[in-house]
């Protein structure tokens, strides 16, 4: 169900005019958007991918840091179960030095504290067999679905499904996917942000997948403030996303004036070649997933998933997936991410760009508070639907569970 | 003079009441030890190792940097003198380019400025020799004895005794010592506890010491607290220890159960092998040394003492003691010490594990407030016996003594 | 205008008994030259050099840190024109990866924000053509002279002259540069004191320029606190200059006692060589630049700029100059600074130990308060005359244009 578009405009306008009214300290805490500009270590209250199914067997553990948060997973009897990485006794993380005595737990290395991985609880203490304690590790719900591991970081109650933060077309029936995740050092935002900005595609425009394709790039494509400009939606299944598909109906332009002089771009057709506009469907969903259809070949999308790590860091899921009728479909598929579409697309061939852009990102909004100084033009208006969007269905800002400054 | 255990435990068990009754909010600043949790830097007015003898030769100057302190060492006529390591005129280190013209004295390198090793009196400055000026560096008393150079950090008046901040027997006539100093990144507290921790040696069941000595190794002894499990003591010289002796009357358990499983130590004896308790003795003395007599082997101590470089920092002395009667004797133990016991005992083979988790621990304490968060467990009141000695017996908290704080 | 030294002089003295007689807590904000210790990020209002004029060729971008701005530089016609480093769109760096398209633009390589570089305005933006925004980025004022690029820092109005910043002779006619451009890991001011401390040439006793160049160097010079010692001056052009000329009249010192010990310097000339005072003249310049004259040979002049990048780090400028009459005496110039000074006077043969000198100053300056607790003895006078120049003459502290601190 689409939103009326003319109130966010205008909404956005104002802000705009305040800002280059105002110093920045008078703007401070005022951004329309506000509770994104403090959402700094990720939304709270959602799915996140931690790992590919391919990458825990049976009875592997894993640890990483999601959000803040140290979690340990491992898979028994092929279901993945996910706990605090963080020894109840002295704090240790169990993954350091993972070690395993039966199927449901996990021991740690230290002092044989021994936590039953789908409860959490204290299970046995090796150094001590006869010391009953009642504590315990905080679980993680996790599902499983399409290759991927998810856990819910968050409190909320009942536990919000799956689908409602995961974008369309990822759980269906017969999807596989494949892909790399890459650390980016930059806070999320700008992954998200950088992921479905329209007009940031102008960054790739001399990356080998454009040239492997022989895609003709225009310069830019005329954005008009419309309601046919991009939509966003609430779906049936809880989902919140944003459609951007400015360019349906406008010409691509191939020439910009610099200077009085035209300047053509390298990408644009041959004399004589038809020119089409996008034909790949673009929308990005909360908490921070880009959804690209077709993309990066027919007949497969991309979700690249912005993942945060911690303030600082944040890891850059790229996968790719399709519908598989069959095992002989399903390795084909693999072999040609493996060794097409990761080189091409993935990483070198493209999306090193984007990496490169994230991190130019980091130092003016981390030390020199672009939130606030940032002069945003038209296209940026998907941006800050995205931040809208996030700002009002958000369900909670995530906060460190333990730091010295909540103890003391 | 042992004291008696059991207010001692109700304190302990009190503050654990505490410990899950309050938020980590109300416990801060409660706990019985605080002065311990407080001693970031280290306890003042103890005296340190600073080098084995044989790294300072004769003439030799080298810089360190203990409990925060800047500190340079020479050695002049067979005795070691100890001076701040930052000269008075524009405080660079002395060390740092070190520079000698006379016997007794120290040059900065920079400008010339000469001290006197014997009382930090500035004796000339060569770049303006007409000029005198009443200044000096601070000087530190320093000790050698049994192959180690000791210096005080502190300012108490008059001065402590070496044997009173040293493990008895490292002192002792006849005795060489012989070892390493391993740079640890962590604070030293988790340094001292992690050494004499009752139950850490589940940590070493796979180094392979255990091997070469064929040591079976529990999984665990039953920790008895009564007034057998271990004693402090004050001695006549002054000297503040602990004894853990919890292993006394208790039989080995080499088999726990788990999620109804039994499992058994792969260090466990064969089937016919007799079994005995720990064959040596365990103490730990303030301001932070382990002793343990006999280890590596017979005839052998270990003093493992935790040295504090800055609050992040520390150093991890692995220190063999022996008796010797002669030349021959102490040569052929350095020997062992440096062909045998140096791999096996106190690196790879087995203090390998401890830095490891030396360092695994400082995350939690110091980011996560593990001081008020840990759920200690019955063994571990050998652990908090010894934060409770500390918090009565310590000398001082050390503190930096210049920084920026200070002065503005 | 030489200016009386007495009052300077009391000054100082009071000052410095103030200096011993109170604590450092109470002496905190009282120094006679408190402006030059809050000097942190450099002077503002004066120019800087940016680059050797080699360095930058026709239509090439680079972007550099001064005083903690990013600036892009980029030549077009000849002329270097200079430009805030951080498109006003997201923030980014333009010179991370340089693109043009026009003659007098640069353009953003994000999202193809345009702008001339003659006035900083938004020219055009390739990727939204018809969005017209009147924004646009500072400018800064550069100046070209003797192969140098200057950049002015700071928002006087009018424009001081870039002579009134630099020292004399630098911009005569027929004057060309060659050196070096280092970078420090200290503040600024250690650089600025090292490069003309009396007596630190004490320092570089053992370097290859010393014996290269038969140079004796006595320990000392006795330094006298006359009017002849030094002297400040304030030229027609408007520079503000310390003279150190206190070995004029005093005869080298090349023995001294220590202990009791005659020490000879290992640079005393052997017995029957005439032994000369220093044969030049040596002086420095606001905002930062040393002269010696002449340096490293006859007819060669040495700029030693200290050029301030961030709160921590500097520049180490070293740069020669000669006047040469026409392209072959240039030439041959090029290729003996390239090819003997280079290595000898300025990087390995000599200035690697000014680069320790400034490195080892870091920590007690910055950790240690060393501002306030400095033991500065008579030849001393230079560097407390020049800070004294400093804070009397500066046209002002430089601060960060943008920072956290300031918007919220």
């Amino acid at each position: 169900m689409a939103e009326t578009v003319k109130s966010e405009l205008q909404a956005e306008l104002s802000e705009r005019k305040g800002d280059y009214a105002e110093t920045a300290q008078g703007l401070a805490k005022k951004k329309a958007w506000q509770p994104y500009v403090d959402a700094v270590l990720g939304l709270s209250n959602y799915w996140y991918p931690a790992f590919f199914s391919h990458e825990l067997a049976e009875g592997e553990i894993k640890g990483e840091m999601i959000l803040g948060e140290k979690i340990v997973f491992k898979r028994v009897d092929g279901r993945v179960y996910a706990l605090e990485d963080r020894c109840a006794h002295r704090g240790v993380k169990l993954s350091a030095r993972p070690e395993c005595y039966t199927k449901n737990t996990i021991t740690c290395w230290y002092h044989g504290f021994t936590y039953n991985v789908k409860d959490g609880k204290l299970e046995a203490i090796i150094t001590q067999p006869d010391v009953k304690m009642r504590i315990g590790l905080r679980t993680y719900p996790t599902e499983e679905k399409s290759g991927l591991i998810f856990v819910f970081i968050g409190d909320m109650e009942p536990l919000p499904s799956l689908a409602s933060g995961t974008p369309p077309g990822l759980l269906d029936e017969g999807v596989v996917t494949r892909g790399v995740r890459r650390l980016v050092k930059s806070n999320w935002r700008h992954g998200v942000e950088n992921s479905f900005d329209f007009t940031h595609i102008y960054l790739h425009r001399n990356d080998a997948l454009m040239k492997a394709r022989h895609m003709p790039l225009p310069y830019a494509t005329k954005v008009v403030l419309n309601e046919q400009a991009f939509h966003m939606v609430e779906d049936e299944e809880g989902r919140n996303g944003l459609f951007v598909h400015a360019t349906a109906n406008e010409p691509p332009i191939f020439e910009v004036e610099i200077e009085g002089t035209t300047v053509r771009s390298p990408r644009a057709p041959a004399p004589g070649k038809p020119v089409g506009n996008a034909d790949f469907e673009t929308s990005i969903w909360m908490p921070g997933c880009l959804r690209v259809d077709p993309w990066p070949a027919k007949g497969m999308q991309i979700y690249s998933w912005t993942l945060p790590i911690d303030e600082t860091t944040h890891y850059y899921w790229a996968i790719v997936a399709t519908k598989v009728a069959n095992a002989y479909e399903e390795q084909e598929f693999y072999n040609e991410v493996d060794y097409l579409w990761k080189d091409l697309a993935l990483t070198t061939g493209f999306n090193d760009s984007d990496i490169f852009a994230r991190e130019e990102l980091e130092a003016p909004y981390a030390e020199e508070d672009f939130w606030y100084r940032e002069a945003t033009f038209r296209p940026d208006i998907f941006i800050l639907q995205w931040r809208m969007l996030c700002a009002r269905r958000h369900r909670g800002l995530h906060k460190r569970l333990w730091s010295t400054e909540k103890a003391r």
